[in-house]
């Protein structure tokens, strides 16, 4: 099956949002096992939108549509289907019901313009709204089955799950089976040597790498008809590529580095407690992102001035004299200071030169040192960091956590 | 002038990324007053890419057509450019000489499929690529001047600013004047009644607002051939628009609260420290993000434990107790201990529940203090902030900016 995505709005032509409603789309369908081979984006042009149906119904065995099917005069996607397949819009009665209703609760009364959302074409089927009050439908157009959405998206998501995502899932008659392998402290180009065979093209399972800020997913699909079957291809890929990447492998799913750590804490029931020089909060705002961090995290310290790392931390005042505030040495004091004045049963600490300025020959931009101090361990790394202040803070980050992951995996002293 | 966008990536078709280029392309090609009408991603298919450049030819006067010139067998967007114009790819001599001295400042050789990414169609013109390997072109195919460049966002955007954009602006003849007018601390609903009649479909210059996490950003758009005239256009409703908003315009241009914050801290010479319960680093984070703020920002504490409150921060034991650690004494308490311990001139502090547990029926989640300490001021404000966890976390480390900025403004006080 192939599938194509039309989103329909000004406000994505003029560049003020990006379609990620595309995104999502194309995700999920390539999970059912149906490709998307084009997204097109049209502002609310009646004549365009239409135009574009049309060429979609004679490309396309599916396809997705959204937004335009809001109340003002610029939604013109109900009415570009109407004409594109030729009929008229007529109301539906179980639309309106579900409009009126909505109304009822709010305790007003739908204008006009409001109950033109009720109005699909003839002979489509509605998909009906539980989250709003543009209605949904499906319509054959020669070839192409077409889902038309509204462009929110919790609406549109939830109309996915509850009607188009089954509905294409039985017409594709496959499934497809993901899992995600999250890798960190080693480069896109070793793993890739690492999983040379497994990543060759046109390979089942695939095996694909993307890289964001310094993580590494590596995403192994597989498609077919029997579900038992492509999961157990999908888990056999996963065995080899967690052993050949050893410590590396952070996690599986969705997970960030911060959430890992999380996890271990709990798991461990132990606490942490953090402080950041050149990263600034950016440790502590990641791990208390996560609910029900407040039992493991005890306090974190922003010590950006010196005077901070000593009064704060209990840094000594010579040992910075000595190897200067970006060092391993005061990282290891800060992480020491930072667990014994906290309580924490482990600490964290960077210390760094995120630029643009500050550099000097000795100690260029980028350079980082990150530590880990606890009862039975303590560590210190040195960084050298690339791509701006933004990235160099970002990588700090992260690299400090996969030191308190390390740690708490027992693998701080693998190879 | 007509212009349309076309993405070139199996991963932008595959929903791993959402197409930020084309948003940025079609952004910044409005405010040289040219409509974009169409955004298009395929995958990398070389019969699917040829087939659009071959329509976008016929339909549109420019394109800007981004990725797939890397050195990978799987890049044929150049392939793709010689077909639809008849024409043999040939290689430039410019950008084979910047290729082979790229890879000597690494001390490499380039491979062959490398040297491929100097290739351009014959009769198409060079685009340098001062940030990577692939070289961009620009090509007449039929009506549509095409502009051919890397998917990765920061050569493509370096590329536009040097050849792109100059060239398409010369060629529109229109020049568009845009201004950012930023706001916060008062509803979305309210900004468009005061600023009603400026809204209005249709008139010139448009006014338009975009609410994005509690930051309303009122654009002002004017296109036209003289510069000067619109310009002043723009000033006069920029004027109106800030009269009428008083105190709630925290900013023009594309600036955030924080960068706001220490813009002031620079003007006026003066120190910040921050002490964060529920935004828990999120403050100094976004503070630290900032090049510079070192000289301003003396530490951060974040202080999520009542331990770390009353030890770090000086809060008294008893005080928590009485009121509990959600609630504006403990608020005032924590940021003029912060004040205290820190040194700094001035000192915010963040009290709330976050969510999603820990909410009671008196203290509900999304409940937050915020307060400032200064030796000339006091203010501690009660908020009840919705959304969810990132939400309420993300809106109370912008209202406890938004303190220090109005703070610094002498606005503190003001109806």
């Amino acid at each position: 099956m192939n599938a194509e995505i039309l989103s329909v709005g000004s406000e994505l032509v003029a560049g003020r949002i990006a379609d990620t409603n595309a995104a999502y789309l194309s995700e999920n369908l390539l999970r059912l096992g149906i490709r998307v081979s084009r997204h097109t984006a049209l502002g609310d042009d009646l004549d365009a939108v239409r135009q574009a149906l049309i060429e979609i119904a004679g490309r396309a065995d599916a396809a997705v549509v959204t937004g335009g099917i809001g109340p003002t005069p610029d939604d013109i996607t109900r009415q570009a289907f109407a004409e594109a397949g030729g009929v008229a819009l007529t109301e539906s009665p179980e639309a309106a019901r579900a409009l009126r209703a909505r109304f009822a609760s709010w305790g007003r009364e739908p204008s006009p313009s409001n109950l033109l959302q009720a109005y699909i074409p003839r002979g489509a089927r509605l998909i009906g709204n539980p989250n709003g009050t543009a209605a949904g439908f499906a319509m054959q157009l020669k070839r192409c089955l077409f889902f038309c959405l509204p462009g929110v998206p919790f609406e549109m998501k939830a109309m996915c799950d509850r009607d188009v995502f089954p509905e294409l899932g039985r017409r594709s008659g496959k499934c497809s089976a993901v899992r995600l392998i999250q890798v960190f402290g080693v480069g896109e180009s070793v793993v890739g040597e690492r999983l040379n065979d497994l990543m060759r093209r046109g390979r089942d399972p695939d095996v694909a790498t993307q890289v964001s800020d310094g993580v590494i997913t590596v995403r192994v699909t597989a498609t077919g008809e029997d579900a038992d079957r492509i999961a157990e291809r999908v888990e056999a890929d996963a065995a080899v590529i967690r052993e050949r990447l050893t410590k590396y492998v952070y996690a599986e799913g969705d997970l960030s580095l911060a959430q890992a750590v999380a996890r271990l804490l709990k798991k461990r029931r132990l606490t942490i407690a953090v402080a950041e020089s050149c990263t600034g909060g950016q440790i502590a705002a990641r791990l208390t992102d996560i609910p029900g961090i407040s039992r493991h995290l005890i306090e974190g310290v922003t010590a950006y001035s010196n005077e901070a790392k000593i009064r704060r931390l209990g840094v000594p005042e010579d040992l910075i004299g000595r190897h200067g505030a970006v060092s391993a040495e005061t990282a290891l004091a800060m992480a020491d200071g930072m667990r014994r004045t906290s309580g924490a049963d482990i600490a964290l600490s960077t210390t760094g030169i995120a630029g643009p300025s500050g550099g000097t020959q000795d100690k260029p931009v980028g350079l980082v040192y990150t530590a880990l101090s606890a009862a039975d361990a303590r560590a210190v790394r040195e960084h050298r960091l690339g791509g701006g202040r933004a990235a160099v803070r970002n990588r700090a980050a992260k690299r400090a956590l996969d030191l308190a992951r390390l740690y708490l995996e027992e693998k701080l002293n693998d190879a």
